[in-house]
């Protein structure tokens, strides 16, 4: 059973699963690296680790469980250079935001004999700004935690069972586990997740040219504009992978939204307008 | 002073207000009108009411203020019933969501020597859902309640002594006031406001397409896609208004959103995204 964690990435989603799983009652130990040291040492202080490593990869080798919680493309970087250094006793593990590009890299270095496992892992959680000392224990508590895994046939037994054992931890803090395809995970959160982002986005971006020179302006939009553009703080830092690495699928919704709203522009007078009402209040049936 | 009100419209603006003077100590009588009966006996059992009417006419002619709370074709319909039955002891006021046409037919129809005077008005708080029954004492606080009041010069006063009255009671609701001409009123609420909901409505409607069959793949979105879509469950009968009395405005803005959303689709892999999240981060900055 796994007894020993290594954090990759003490950010937002890093902290809040070392908080998270010792709230949880993990009993072992945790540590942490992180591109910069304040963030480990916040990590460290908030009680989300156990300790900080200056070495990465002697950290992983260290640990049976890596968690990588960094950006889309740095994840795919430590996977390629974790895969020689680690065995069959490890299994590296992710949270990062688009998964056919990973899962593809986790097929091709991990997951056969004398190699260390890969489970490929997102967490449905999140928060517009990011960063170790917004990390809560309780972030990934009524959310989804989604699995693309692929090579759960070819799986050493010693892998099978550290991936049952992190499966079990991951619903211990509170998530609901759900297993996708990797390229109908990029296809899904194209539209629940990537699409509302980029709309907050392109909509925030659009009103500080509007009115972002008159402050008080804002305040007269209320809770709608605040809810609508609240995603529009996110870093892009975190969205320019997951733009780059899910690019068509999140082309193909923008292009449909932008349809839908030239749609609604043209209909503002007409009974289409009801239409729109109706589907839309659809979705938000209770 | 206003010593009797009359609510007329009693929905979840018109509720609430009755609820928001008594806690905020009115100490006069209010009394409401509905469409519907069983609204305004559901906001008399809220105790937003101490009286219920039959006879919105009569109604009005007893009170000092009326207070229109109905979409805001209505509005304009009782705008029009009204003027010829109340006189220079009555001000007229609204929660309507566009001004220039009410202002514009205040003007017309009152704020004269021997007519009764008229205030527009538009409180920007509100819920994706209406009806009196999620009236709230406390759905003004913390607002900006708007006037587009373009006839205080003209008035008499004793309409200018119902106006500066009626505006104490708003500040007391817990609103901020604020005066804005009736036009830039309605160019302000189509970015603020309007384009928000249309854009809700419409990346509803449109996942109402692609995922509403899954109910289990909405809860994969999590907080941002609930909130990108809660106003998603607005009501047509409300926003059909809208759209008829500021249609051009609104689309103005939203063919500015589907532009910048093409332009957003057009760089998800070139640095013309760091500019779209940048100036986003901007308009979010705290």
């Amino acid at each position: 059973m796994i007894e020993r964690i290594a954090i990759l990435g003490t950010g937002l989603l890093g902290t809040s699963a070392g908080l998270a799983l010792r709230a949880a009652g993990f009993p072992g130990h945790i540590t942490g690296w992180n591109r910069s040291p304040e963030g480990a040492q916040t990590a460290l202080d908030l009680g989300a680790l156990d300790s900080v490593s200056q070495d990465a990869l002697q950290m992983a080798r260290e640990s049976q469980l890596v968690l990588l919680a960094t950006p889309v493309f740095s994840i795919l970087d430590w996977m390629e250079k974790l895969a020689p250094v680690l065995g069959p006793a490890h299994l590296v593990t992710d949270v990062g935001s688009t998964k056919a590009q990973i899962t593809a890299a986790g097929s091709r270095l991990y997951n056969e004999p004398g190699k260390a496992s890969f489970l490929p892992g997102h967490p449905m959680a999140g928060k517009e700004r990011g960063g170790a000392s917004l990390g809560e224990a309780t972030l990934f508590r009524g959310t989804v935690w989604l699995f693309t895994d692929v090579d759960s046939e070819s799986r050493t037994p010693q892998g099978t069972s550290l991936v049952a054992d992190w499966r079990r931890w991951v619903t211990a803090l509170g998530a609901k586990t759900l297993d996708l395809d990797p390229v109908r995970h990029d296809e899904l959160v194209a539209w629940v997740s990537h699409l509302p982002q980029f709309v907050a986005t392109a909509l925030s971006a659009l009103l500080e040219e509007e009115v972002g020179e008159a402050p008080e302006l804002k305040d007269v939009g209320g809770r709608g504009l605040r809810e609508m553009t609240r995603l529009g703080a996110s870093p892009f830092s975190m969205w320019r992978d997951i733009a780059y690495t899910n690019t068509e699928p999140v082309q193909a919704a923008l292009l449909k939204l932008e349809q839908r709203l030239a749609h609604l522009r043209e209909n503002l007078r007409t009974a289409g307008l009801r239409e729109e009402f109706d589907k839309a209040n659809r979705f938000r049936r209770e």
